[in-house]
């Protein structure tokens, strides 16, 4: 095990019929900002639970927030922050909208005078305005972190940022709020958990026992609840231990004293730049290439995980490991993701080149575990996902 | 799974040589206590990198807290406290150590006259002294949650306390500090971390799928290193396994959304007020007879742990019930912990009424998941185990 450091302290209230307690946790003399996305939260009921709890606050809306939360679109919520001198921002929403707020809480305190910055030139942040959350899809985990991910629409790119200041105060987890999630969606936060999950586990072994068996259970209860959640998603407790296993997959906890990848993301990162694709499908399509081109160093952890969550215990290290990526496939396409990029984009000349150059352009020091993965690594990855 | 609630700010600070971060985490004006026990800290070298890293801080030093914190003994330090004008106290220790520095920083800022009224009142603590911890005995979990348990020796009475403020604002935790902790010793903290899952876990079950999992993950894990860690505790990674066990078996993670038992702590503490029995020891020794007692209400997650920590695959599900309960006990002999009261202490006749007879005394509301534990089902329990 390595060396770490681990302090998560937001508030997670979890269950049915929570929405009602945010008004036990907003400061009484705040002045909020409500901040959500598409305007969905106004057709499922959870807009006005969310409205009837705040009845004694002094707040304002900011609605319209789109998937990959945009910049622009985010600085005009910014004005708005300082010109009604709001005190306390509310994001009732998925990752998107969780991820804005976290960029809009950082850029009110912010001392620079372009905001930007703040996700360019990687500035941490340690003080942000205080804010809470309402997740309304479960998938990024972003309800208790302290990391965000922003996309700048002019010059197609998605950053991230994060600080110590960027975890939610509380975090609002009602399990009922997947009953009216479209089943595209919920395919793709079971894909997005999984997915945080592989990023910080399929690296190379280093006895850190219990952060991979805790890997190895988000996992497995992921693959035994995806069926249910997709077939009914009124399950009630498969719609509870899907949130939980979203929340955990990505809160800071399993990454502890462990390597992590984040290959998968920052190529799936460029797709979405570039073509728009989903991201949690942009992981499906990257990750069974990406072990398939790193089958020598991942080797030992994919047949670890061939072994541990598919139960295959027949064949040598490298046909197990090589039988878990199918698995791994298997498990997506259940999901109805496809895992191939040319069923998303029929553009196939130049899309690798055109990948490796924007890693070319950022000077990218390596990606993977061990940062050995070059631009030229990459493009060969996108064209083993066409 | 049921509604719940989360939150746990504590800082950990985990891995080699990271005792001398105490200086980033003490606020430099502080007046410190610096509070441990019995000594050994003096031996092993701990004490001296405490000492090195709090060069720079105004601290006074209270030793000789025993093992289950006697009242009587912190009394003495909270006039200390009060005299010198603490701001900030500082556990280097195991559980004994920091529960007894929780009871003093509830203490220090309580209204009341009596202080044992925080225990014997059931009187949360809302508001404490802040404290930082050096584990120096992996086992209780109490660095990282916000609970404590206190013994008053004038009347042989061992209860519990907690409270928001009960967190320790940091604890750091160094693997190496197990090489000099005695066999038996290391024997008792397996022992006590893996009762601690246990009594989170061994109720009836209700779908909380990833909650099981994590629980199952700690004792596959205790269950792997415990013979490394009694063979060779020089075994760094091993330590580092058993350390991080320790503290995730009781940071209220696992019991979140789920019933929890508690019965055996609870008999366990009345074994060790009248008879000086280790904590631990008096758990390998309820909890073999409390699970045969209650059989049939905790068949179903007997079986499931029978079948997936043991790998138990045949028999019905009271079979695999029953030998799952064999397994434990033959795991706390590999512990070389025995199982029988018996062996403990020569006193057969009464035991168990005197036990029951302290239940009743209390009024005690039931015992167990369900709360339908009586005390002359405590008495049963306790006879079985001879």
């Amino acid at each position: 095990m390595n060396n770490f450091e681990f302090q998560n302290p937001t508030k997670i209230i979890f269950g049915k019929g929570t929405i009602s307690k945010l008004s036990d946790e907003i400061p009484s003399n705040a002045k909020v900002l409500l901040l959500y996305g598409s305007g969905s939260v106004k057709e499922n009921g959870i807009y006005k639970q969310v409205i009837n709890a705040l009845s004694n606050y002094n707040f304002i809306e900011f609605g319209g927030i789109p998937a990959n939360p945009e910049y622009e679109v985010l600085i005009e919520a910014l004005k708005i922050i300082k010109k009604e001198k709001i005190t306390f921002l509310l994001a009732v929403g998925g990752g998107s909208v969780i991820d804005g707020t976290k960029f809009l809480a950082s850029a009110a305190l912010f001392d620079g005078d372009e905001p930007w910055d703040i996700l360019s030139k990687y500035i941490r942040t340690e003080k942000a305005m205080p804010f809470g959350t309402v997740l309304t899809m479960p998938a990024t985990g972003s309800e208790m972190n302290s990391g965000a991910v922003i996309t700048k629409a002019s010059s197609k790119e998605k950053l991230g940022m994060g600080g110590t200041a960027l975890f939610p105060q509380f975090s609002i987890l009602d399990p009922q709020v997947i009953q009216s999630i479209p089943k595209h969606q919920l395919a793709n936060g079971i894909t997005d958990a999984f997915s945080h999950v592989m990023e910080q586990y399929m690296t190379y072994p280093i006895q850190a026992k219990l952060q991979d068996r805790f890997a190895e259970s988000i996992m497995q209860t992921l693959i035994e609840i995806a069926p249910t959640i997709l077939e009914n998603p009124m399950h009630y407790q498969s719609a509870a231990d899907y949130m939980w296993c979203c929340t955990m997959a990505l809160n800071g906890l399993i990454q502890k004293g462990v390597p992590t990848d984040w290959a998968i993301h920052a190529i799936g990162h460029e797709l979405t730049a570039l073509y728009g694709i989903d991201h949690a499908r942009t992981l499906a399509i990257i990750a069974p290439s990406h072990y398939r081109y790193n089958l020598e160093t991942k080797k030992e952890k994919l047949a670890q995980f061939g072994e541990r969550v598919w139960g295959i215990n027949s064949g040598t290290k490298e046909e197990i490991a090589l039988k878990a990526i199918e698995k791994l496939e298997d498990f997506f396409h259940l999901l109805n993701i496809s895992t191939r990029l040319g069923e998303y984009t029929p553009e196939f000349l130049g899309t690798a080149e055109k990948i490796e150059a924007r890693f070319i352009q950022r000077n990218w020091l390596g990606l993977g575990e061990n940062k050995t993965l070059k631009p030229e690594d990459v493009a060969k990855i996108v064209t083993m996902s066409y």
